[in-house]
């Protein structure tokens, strides 16, 4: 049996309900989408819960549960895969938190909870704090830029522990939250204890910064402290090759996804111009997924977030042109892989109705084209409705089993 | 409620592809099926996933889910089976095998892994082995005869383990293997050193057997070795009776199957002319079910090997045949016990595409005849493209819950 490569492309939040401006269409619908009718020509289809039915995916557990991993057993919160996509390399027993650069006043009230979202020194701030601040208590502290606002902090020592709370207090005009532990351990309560130390030493590193003196001078916020939240206890996740036997790669401008990726151990890569927004380059990440198709990558993953993005700033034509465009992606692709040489399953992660701008619990679309005759589900378009007609009803622990069977790369259970 | 008796019919490797010189047809929808057909006015019907949907199911993986045990927790591999399909009686803790016997020269170096495959001397070459062989270092040693070539290993004692590797190199022109532990304990160890020592003893044993000097004279290979495979450990399977309240009798003719449904307690019956292969007598069979049937069985199991057979040796006209003679088979039983009488269930245990020739973990058709009024499926063939549109889409595990349910002899869980 020939044994096929696979694509599997992720369009983040793809699901989506009635929309009344699109006169009861969902933006799925409304779009042109030439190249993935084709392929459902000699494609399976349905309906993918991504986790179970009704439950509301994060992005995160669903793409866990998506790559084989139950997030039951597996997700330990988003702290950690932020950090891992922020370039950060974690040992078993640290804990990472997802941070903001934010502004507060003397009185630690917060006055803007982004620092004005467009913070062009970050990377400099970063670099201050890792170089004024080494550890807390004697537990090391390490920094790592996300994207615009956004920070990664990791604690490392003995006896820390992730039931801890926010010091993001979610709403500005408020004080900055004091940590508290979220249990009766020693571990929590010292945990709690370092970081609220910590943050205060952040305070006094960045208020007094020459930096944010700059962005006062220029009428700017000034970027004075990180607000912490979601802190997660890194255990290492299984290596996909080892559980699939895939060499795999993965294309991806999404911190949270690329960390998940790369504790996977799969190869991760950002193409140039991919943003991970609705601006991004959809061109430069179809020749990235070409060239590792062409490479020795036996499962290329494609992570395209626009369509996520979209939905939560409630842009509905803009959902549409991102589907649209990974329409054409699709097209690339194929036109230059040759759609008798592969297998590509096209879903998303979690539907985020685009009038709702939050994730629900609804099944996706899904469907999978094969390189050869099978019995087809006879979809006509791929949409919510008509997904509902094919024979694919299953949950994200079988999408792998699935891809490596009619990739003709499944292991027989049993004899 | 009145009580119907269950009728459980399976194909193995019923399903399958659209096959090119069918022009598409799978080889279901190119079979002439009146009898089923005329079932299927009142029936649902569906797609079973024998594992999860994408899982390629062994017979042993797949027939241990559809009789409702989860092969994750139940599966140990498949010597067990084959030696309980053989005729050995098992005890916790037996050390099974499967294996061939084959010839190998004065180096050990394997000439036929079948010795010639059709080995009429079977028989009086294990009676010979069980004579000369009773134990190895204080383990018990027993050989049973299985079909052709096939025999079955059984070793007792204390201590054993099944992580052991194969002496089977799987190769002609190599060397029988040294079977090595699969880890550090010491019943590993102990188990490789025993096969070894064994291994040198069967040939000894054999080698010297005036029946392989007769074949030698004859311009026969010398069967004067035995390769093991498939090392299990024997736990006793849960009883189907205490599981599912039925009184359940098994008609089979292959080794695996028989091993399988023994080991559950079920009465296994291979009836005169039943081959497990496609020469099989289809009669025979029917004629088999039938006086079960009219038995106190509550359910009766009836397995057809041929699909499977003809699917593996690439036999397009020989699947449709096969499954033409079970629409036979089926309107044998009807016209007899009477359609008013019976729930039927036919289904596969896996798909085996018969171009590929190997199993694949593509769903399966399935239906379920019951004898009185309900919401049918409305289907009109019984094949894989017209399953899609049917309401049952369900795994192995459902199964002997739903054949509960439409006999009325489910019990009600909670209150």
């Amino acid at each position: 049996m020939k044994q096929y490569k696979i694509l599997l492309i992720i369009a983040d939040g793809l699901g989506d309900r009635p929309v009344s401006k699109l006169h009861g269409l969902t933006p799925l619908e409304a779009a042109n989408k030439p190249n993935i009718n084709e392929l459902l020509k000699n494609s399976i289809a349905g309906l993918l819960d991504p986790i179970s039915p009704g439950i509301v995916p994060g992005s995160d557990t669903s793409h866990l549960s998506i790559f084989g991993l139950d997030p039951h057993k597996y997700y330990r919160g988003r702290g950690v895969f932020e950090a891992l996509g922020a370039g950060a390399i974690l040992n078993d027993g640290d804990i990472a938190f997802r941070g903001n650069f934010a502004t507060v006043n003397n009185d630690f009230v917060v006055i803007d909870r982004r620092a004005g979202r467009k913070l062009e020194e970050g990377e400099d701030l970063v670099k201050e704090l890792n170089d004024k601040i080494k550890e807390i208590d004697n537990v090391k502290v390490k920094f790592y830029k996300g994207t615009e606002h956004r920070v990664a902090v990791v604690l490392s020592g003995e006896g820390l522990s992730d039931k801890v709370s926010d010091t993001d207090p979610h709403y500005e005009g408020i004080k900055v939250l004091e940590s508290r532990p979220l249990d009766s351990t020693l571990e929590s309560k010292k945990t709690a204890e370092v970081i609220n130390k910590l943050t205060r030493k952040i305070y006094e590193v960045l208020n007094s910064s020459e930096i944010n003196k700059r962005r006062v001078e220029k009428g700017e916020k000034p970027a004075n402290i990180i607000l912490l939240r979601g802190a997660s206890h890194y255990v290492r996740l299984p290596r996909f090759k080892d559980y699939t036997k895939l060499k795999a790669a993965a294309v991806s401008a999404t911190a949270l996804i690329k960390g998940i990726c790369k504790d996977l151990g799969m190869y991760v890569t950002t193409p140039p111009g991919a943003t991970g927004g609705i601006d991004t380059d959809y061109n430069s990440k179809a020749r990235e997924a070409i060239k590792l198709l062409k490479e020795d990558y036996e499962f290329v993953f494609l992570h395209i977030k626009a369509t996520d993005a979209a939905s939560h700033d409630g842009l509905i034509e803009e959902k549409i042109k991102a589907i649209e465009r990974i329409d054409s992606v699709i097209g690339t692709i194929i036109d230059d892989i040759g759609r008798e040489n592969i297998v590509i399953m096209f879903t998303g992660d979690h539907t985020t109705p685009v009038e709702l701008k939050e994730h629900t619990g609804d099944p996706v679309p899904i469907f999978l084209y094969v390189p050869y005759p099978i019995v087809n589900d006879s979809i006509k378009d791929f949409n919510e409705k008509e997904a509902r007609k094919g024979s694919l009803r299953i949950r994200g622990l079988d999408v792998i089993n699935i891809l490596l069977n009619y990739s003709n790369r499944a292991e027989k259970y049993g004899a």
